[in-house]
């Protein structure tokens, strides 16, 4: 974690730092931004001395306070994002909360992020988002009618990897979705099933299937 | 959007170009590492010439495609963060995304993120990351006995401008939070009112009140 000056040239000043030590970064983040300073967290690879490392970014004139913390992934492990009307957004949430409860207590690290969401335009973008958003692994569809542009924007994100559970309902996107569970509560815990290395749920096997 | 080699000095290539331009970096993330490429968002303020700057960004030798898309903070807002046992944060998550569909269907954006945890220490670093989320605006504690290094994690981010909500419990952390509500869902909705610009809800009016 780096606090520095919020200017131009800022971030282009630490990465100079970081290659010169041939370290890869594999993560990074701006937020804080007050007061003229910002916080940048930045999470290497091939890090040969992180002591040296530190010491070469906090000589930089305009960085005022350098730390090493747990990284994001440790602390929140991998996001599964719930997108639809809010009265089915929360039920499915009740179900995914309270399984990844059950495997977090064994280890595992999932978080469960939602947003409450109407219309068409607003949803397609939702979902194309969530293939880049950090640690995203999967997506519930929870809603009452989708289809159009939504149903195209999970073909996309399908193919960067991202899995895709809907609740059935009336649209394309059930046709588009690696998996359609019409109760929304058992939909959340299939969710977390489906990305958690606790538990034996096969999504390969469950693909095209509904329930 | 930058789809660029994953590798040592590959950022410090592109901000570079950015801060040559006179670009401030307002938000960058590393996501979607694959086949030796990662996709590296950048929001940027101050930018004159966006079309030249995209430009400059496809002519380097590391770069294999170069978009504009909507920002993080268009598609997905505020974020409320809400932490503790899978029992009381699937209610607490209940309240909040019924009331945030209220809001955002009048314009507001904000999501819902959680993550069922145990144990003092795992709690004590989500508490503090909460302050290095992008975009995260207040947190809900939601469990049946917090206190001690959770409790001095929630006076350090309250300092940093996170709005503290808690569950009435057993544990110091009461004493900490902005604003303790009894009942899960309505300090879900609680927690929504504190942030939306469209609720007539003043957290100050309410610090140290409990329901």
């Amino acid at each position: 974690m780096v606090r520095s000056s919020d200017a131009p040239g800022s971030l282009h000043s630490l990465t100079r730092v970081i290659s010169s030590h041939g370290a890869n970064i594999a993560y990074v983040d701006i937020a804080d931004r007050a007061d003229g300073y910002s916080t940048v967290h930045f999470e290497l690879d091939d890090v040969m001395q992180a002591d040296n490392l530190m010491e070469d970014l906090r000589s930089l004139g305009e960085v005022r306070l350098v730390e090493q913390l747990p990284s994001f992934f440790k602390i929140f492990g991998k996001r599964i994002i719930v997108v639809g009307g809010g009265a089915q957004v929360g039920q499915v949430v009740i179900g995914a909360v309270a399984e990844a409860d059950r495997h977090n207590i064994r280890g595992e690290k999932i978080s469960v992020d939602t947003i409450p969401l109407v219309g068409e335009e607003n949803l397609s973008h939702a979902v194309r988002a969530v293939s880049r958003l950090p640690r995203a692994v999967a997506l519930v569809l929870a809603g009452s009618l989708m289809g159009g542009e939504v149903a195209e924007a999970v073909y996309e994100i399908r193919r960067k990897g991202i899995v895709v559970l809907s609740l059935n309902m009336p649209g394309s996107v059930t046709e588009a979705a690696d998996l359609v569970v019409t109760d929304p509560v058992q939909c959340g815990v299939m969710a977390v099933m489906a990305v958690a290395d606790t538990a034996r749920f096969d999504i390969n096997r469950q693909r095209g299937q509904r329930y």
